[in-house]
């Protein structure tokens, strides 16, 4: 999918919103246990109760890797479902996956040919070689780890060099020589609230995917405030605020509730560039 | 399984070889693709030829992820193999994982309480509470990235801090806040030659992991120059060099043979710290 299409789903739907298919067989209904595969009738549940209103999904391949190979079934056939009912949604593989050129590129054919996703996070530390195996499929997308939510992005995030710039800048500048904003997207956590300003310096025109509303305590409007570009340029994640609003048999209708809490949130956001 | 026993293992065989199970069916014998799980009986092959000259294996989760559950199942079995006919091995799962806190925990308890290795790769991009889950588990290891083997280590890992500080050695020091050498390793690429004179500077007691001998290049006797210490403090790994070494039926033997060769030399090295 391009940037393009991504931004017409957008509008359509009006919501940037992705949902993060964490899926913890310790967090899921207790009735669901008795299925042969309660995180798929999980997430199953979960997508058709909710595909309207999200543009895309975002299973992080933790929790399904946890299961060992059965967890990697849940995984494939979550994938394939989604494919098959919901084709316009984006599917994102949270893997923060990275490697040796050839070990990449055996996890590009992996997420990419096999899996058929449309983007996968990728962690920069090892450089371009580690990343531009992913780039060799034309409409398919690496989220690179730039700026994330969690409270050990101070450890070497913002490691500064003699020039003031820090390592999440020099991620976002040197990046930029690998892909374009037709392939590159970069995750910056709702939590960094106004960095959002200073990282649109340096990258105007792309995608950001935003983990961190809800359960981490970022706050979406000021996200949006210093974060969102002329064709949004954000897709915003929320996982646990969602998925787990209630593990009663109405936990499907209590995530539609809360994905439309946001979605409606969002419709208010993306006034601000429809003109 | 702890250091001193780590290390009495490397004394006993004469050997701190560690043989990459990068497993490939476009790379293996023909003669092999027709078994069930082809994967799986070229690395028990392999594990029998050479168990008594090496002290580790390290399956690149990358090479088995490719094919999917299938590929999940074939790693599950390779570990139960090693661990039911050669309960010493130390058994590294390159895996380079790293999320939030929540996440790291999934990925902690995959691999350390369902698959049972001994030592995870880890990648240090997102801090502390990425790292520090994995440490719950007592003698199960962390190797973290430090100083990679490839090319684009130059990228990011010698970003500099204006006391002159690269990021791994930042990476080095940061990270001995959370865990000591018996719980930390690092991954220090063959490849980085004088560099580890440096490292050794901060971390003098810990073991490294180190990938680049042989297809990338790296010489196993400078690693040794400058990398060993008294507690011979290195693993090194060979995984193309050795189990690609030939691809006929004999390739078995002919991986024996690569593995030896290596043993031989690192006897000779160990000779430098035995008295």
């Amino acid at each position: 999918m391009n940037k393009e299409h991504l931004f017409e789903h957008i509008k359509e739907k009006q919501s940037f919103l992705c949902i993060g298919l964490d899926t913890d067989l310790k967090k899921i209904p207790e009735h669901l246990l008795k299925e042969d595969d309660p995180g798929f009738i999980f997430n199953k549940e979960i997508i058709d109760a909710t595909h309207d209103l999200c543009i895309a999904y975002k299973p992080n391949l933790a929790f399904y890797e946890s299961l060992g190979a059965k967890g990697w079934l849940t995984f494939e056939k979550t994938i394939k479902y989604i494919r098959t009912h919901y084709p316009d949604i984006f599917i994102i593989a949270d893997a923060k996956r990275g490697d040796i050129g050839n070990t990449s590129a055996m996890y590009a054919k992996s997420f990419f040919e096999e899996m058929n996703v449309d983007a996968l996070t990728v962690a920069p530390y090892m450089g371009e070689d580690s990343i531009t195996p992913f780039l060799n499929y034309p409409e398919k997308w690496v989220i690179l780890l730039a700026l994330t939510s969690n409270k050990g992005s101070k450890d070497f995030q913002f490691f500064t060099n003699e020039e003031g710039q820090h390592l999440f800048e020099k991620v976002l500048q040197k990046s930029q020589e690998w892909a374009d904003d037709q392939q590159m997207m970069y995750v910056v956590g709702a939590t960094q609230g106004r960095m959002f300003e200073d990282i649109r310096k340096i990258i105007p025109n792309h995608f950001l995917l935003v983990p961190g509303i809800g359960a981490q305590g970022g706050s979406l409007e000021e996200v949006c405030k210093y974060g969102m570009n002329r064709q949004c340029g954000l897709i915003v994640n929320s996982s646990r605020g969602i998925i787990y609003a209630d593990n009663s048999e109405n936990f499907a209708l209590s995530a539609r509730n809360a994905a439309e809490k946001l979605q409606k949130a969002m419709e208010k956001e993306l006034k601000n560039i429809m003109e």
